[in-house]
């Protein structure tokens, strides 16, 4: 698994869209073969920071992820969003196992 | 929900005792009623960099796995592991919804 933790700071006056923008391309992005989660939070003491919990199969199900018209649709629809750019690391599954990843 | 976001930095040496002991309480977490998911990733690019994901139903099944037994053992056995003091941030769910935490 590939596990991609996206950082997002919004401009305070466009959580509402952001968030509506951002449930579309998760409900899609769950659609792909290559995608187990794709989850989103939101920080509680900064409810302007959210974070992406994306967790693909392989590297190729991420690059595949970029290439969707979902994708495309949500990185427009909130290109004028940002407070900040954009930050994300990438990790390994230590657990749960590769099994264990799937949403319900 | 509640989510957790805990970071941790793991000494450079002590990286597969600390694996182990996270698995070992990651296992047991899940099997807390309070606790919907309860993941641990490495990062790619600094593998002594872990992030546990832990995904409670509520603010009080928090508080409550902070009494289990599996939680202080690995506390203690993690102590002298840390290359800098762990930090977290806490989250709501922005999506799923309540019924898409659940790990298969």
């Amino acid at each position: 698994m590939l596990i991609v933790h996206v950082s997002v700071q919004v401009k305070e006056d466009r959580v509402a869209p952001f968030i509506e923008a951002t449930k579309k391309n998760a409900t899609a992005s769950r659609g792909e073969p290559g995608i187990a989660r794709f989850d989103v939070v939101q920080q509680l003491d900064e409810p302007t920071r959210f974070v992406l919990v994306e967790v693909y199969r392989t590297a190729e199900d991420a690059a595949k992820h970029k290439e969707t018209a979902h994708y495309a649709a949500w990185r427009d629809a909130v290109a004028d969003m940002m407070a900040a750019p954009r930050s994300s690391k990438k990790f390994a599954a230590v657990t749960p196992d590769a099994t264990g990843w799937d949403s319900p």
